[in-house]
């Protein structure tokens, strides 16, 4: 894993003399420690100095320090200050609530304040739909986490997951127009989160469970579902699951396999994990073996186990596979990792059937180092941001969204994942581009129209 | 209370004949119902005919309808639409979140989310009070209500209630720099509102409850003052009690009286007239007689109250008076009310002393006519926007949250009062400016600096 990434993006102010000999000295030592210059900027020049500003990717926090000190043992140079792209980026938090129309004078204050806001308040409270058009809650959605599921870092809490659930609510408006609000609660209480996520519902079009831990995750986002009148996200199981299918649509596509066909192995039996084999059987996948930390889930060892992975040993493994993921791995077509990283190797991978397909979610660090993966599997994706196809939850909900389903069935899932498959047309297919990116523009609308035309189809054979 | 208000403005487009004499007849017209016209528009001329925009406000929803009625029937003239400019203001809701930080490329999502965020998280997870700088908690304000006691309109519910957080919010933006969030509740029990606010917590630098009713609006803030590491405020306590205190310093000021000698008549018992009292108090007022529905608060009659209104009792109230709030007007030199509108004439506040203050902030109907009290009072203010001397919750929050107190004492409100009646020089100083406008952003500083210094005072003299 020992490559360079944004996320330890350094920015050095150095004090140097001003030759060019210098400068390119500067960077061809910032670059064979193995950094990724991305820029040289000069921010001054006097008496025959130099003050520069360096920026590079590093690996990790060591090579950091390794390269302010490299830089700084060359003749006449001074590493001034060192900025950590990453921690700027979060300085003061990631999200900022703005007013919508500006408050100028004392009619603007009469206007959204008192006096005038009781007329409006008043009309919703005669019709309370009218708060679909006249409040927030029109656009906007709850991101609720009790921080005990984090990316890869398990149970923090939730102070320290604030800033990934900052993060989603970035990605909630930058990609699909989203208002997003984070609610970290200070409790991993299931019935008690159900009484908070019930009682602030009021002002949400919808409630985005994050990041908490399986199995209290499936009461929650359950009860929930049936209690609440907007419709319920856990974007661990429902957007990973959406999100994972469509890429597996695709990437059978480029190997030419058939879902029906392909044997599929999937490591992590928890929300997501869930989720994703649910999702895969509804698509037609008939070979799925789930493993946990105790190796494959099979229907003559179900003692001890809770609903939710009875269910899976019940009603996946349909050749009775036992024994360990590495076993298991063997002639299998398709690696889906919902675990934890590191777990397996490139040899482990090549053991895998001709034109192996490995998405390895794990975050940050995936189940198998995607580059060794790649010697020998026809396509590798990953969870993350700076490697290709990666598979983003953030792709799934905005359309849903806006398709404004009042629930969230597994046949919408199916639908919202054909259709973010297709966005990617046939031209445009290739193994290191099987999922739209995040960025893409064309994903929210499509999602939103492909679940509008289902749900208008299915009450039309209704009638 | 006929008189039009921006509350209430509205906006005609109206087809027309292009003649100079009946664009002049229009406003003319308008004019004549009693409308206050504030812009006419040329839309689009065509075929001898104009489109006109025009803006008026009127008096309530009565008096619009009577406009187009009128309009509708001057010859050839048809009013095709009409606007509601107080509604239109609310369409979509009056908050949206926003990134602070572009999301242009994958370079940015790496740094603020996957993989980098897992570092920050790290950060805080390591050290807790990080997320002071790292997140949204930094300036971010929950506005936290149920929706029981909201302005004038009482037990609305929390989705009714929510324009006014909104709006609140964007108060607190605008005039305090402040991200204010609303949660609007679902439940009035007063131990589950707890249970919720100190879940949701983590996120916030300070709570600020509002519009939750008396008396549970008590227990649910000492309460989580008690449990809460971050400043608890309601608004309808505090912030009203500090502006009134304020506000008050500066009236009597101007009528040259002392607030240790004069009778002070508050009418309304609940949230805010028992903070009021308190902070009133506090800065040596001695005369207070508090009113409920049934009549002056008095130590003789104290069975079945509650602990806070018993509190008044004992506490105010000095020479014993008994009976109605008209009969204790007779000589009061200032009456605050914080109750319903509508309860007093002018004919009541002329039996008032010379030089009477008349604080009537019920909202939006004040408890007299604002007009008709200043035929005999020396001063008189209230809560609404649209009247001189608005007595606005709002100038108390965002310095208090600004000077990063941790608790809000007495003494602390008393401080930021009398702050906030500096700001007011003696040369402005007038009867209709008394205290100074939601828009003078010299309130905020100030109220931070001198709770800073006060705080700062306090802790020498422990030493």
């Amino acid at each position: 894993m020992a490559t360079p990434t944004p996320a330890y993006r350094v920015s050095l102010r150095i004090d140097m003399p001003a030759t060019t000999a210098g400068a390119s000295e500067l960077v061809a030592t910032a670059a064979g420690t193995g950094a990724l210059v991305t820029g040289l900027d000069v921010a001054a020049s006097e008496g025959g100095r130099l003050t520069v500003d360096l920026m590079c990717d590093a690996r990790n926090s060591g090579h950091r320090r390794e390269l302010v000190r490299v830089l700084g043992a060359l003749p006449d140079v001074h590493v001034r200050t060192v900025g950590d792209a990453t921690f700027l980026a979060h300085v003061g938090g990631k999200l900022e609530i703005h007013a919508k129309a500006p408050l100028r004078n004392r009619d603007d204050l009469s206007r959204i304040y008192t006096p005038g806001v009781a007329r409006v308040c008043q009309a919703i409270y005669d019709t309370p739909s009218k708060a679909r058009q006249l409040t927030i809650k029109k656009n906007t959605v709850a991101v609720v986490t009790d921080g005990t599921a984090v990316l890869g870092m398990g149970d923090i809490g939730p102070l320290a997951a604030l800033p990934v659930m900052e993060g989603k609510a970035v990605l909630f408006k930058e990609f699909g127009g989203v208002d997003a609000w984070p609610i970290v609660l200070d409790t991993t209480d299931a019935d008690e989160i159900i009484s908070i996520v019930k009682a602030i519902a009021p002002a949400y079009a919808g409630i985005n469970l994050e990041d908490i831990s399986a199995p209290r995750c499936f009461e929650i986002e359950e009860r929930l579902r049936d209690e609440l009148d907007i419709p319920v996200f856990h974007d661990d199981q429902h957007g990973t699951a959406v999100v994972v299918l469509a890429a597996l649509i695709n990437a059978l596509k480029v190997v030419g396999k058939d879902i029906a066909d392909v044997r599929i192995v999937v490591s992590g039996v928890g929300a997501a994990g869930h989720a994703i084999i649910r999702l895969l059987a509804a698509q037609g996948a008939k070979d799925i073996v789930g493993y946990g930390r105790t190796g494959a889930l099979h229907a003559g060892d179900t003692e001890g186990m809770n609903a939710h992975r009875r269910w899976l040993a019940e009603n996946t493994n349909p050749r009775g596979v036992s024994g360990s993921l590495k076993e298991g791995l063997k002639d299998a077509d398709v690696f889906i990792g919902v675990s934890t990283g590191n777990i397996l190797t490139g040899e482990d991978i090549a053991t895998m059937a001709d034109d192996a397909i490995v998405f390895a979610l794990a975050n940050p660090t995936p189940e198998v180092d995607p580059t060794e993966a790649a010697e020998t599997a026809a396509i590798v994706a990953t969870g993350r941001s700076d490697y290709p196809n990666q598979i983003n939850n953030v792709l799934a909900f905005p359309g849903l969204l806006d398709a404004e389903v009042s629930e969230i069935s597994d046949e919408v899932l199916r639908v919202a994942a054909v259709a973010i498959a297709e966005t990617i047309t046939d031209e445009e297919l290739l193994p290191a581009y099987i999922i739209p990116g995040v960025f893409d523009e064309r994903v929210a609308p499509r999602v939103s129209e492909a679940v509008q035309e289902a749900a208008a189809a299915k009450r039309a054979a209704a009638e």
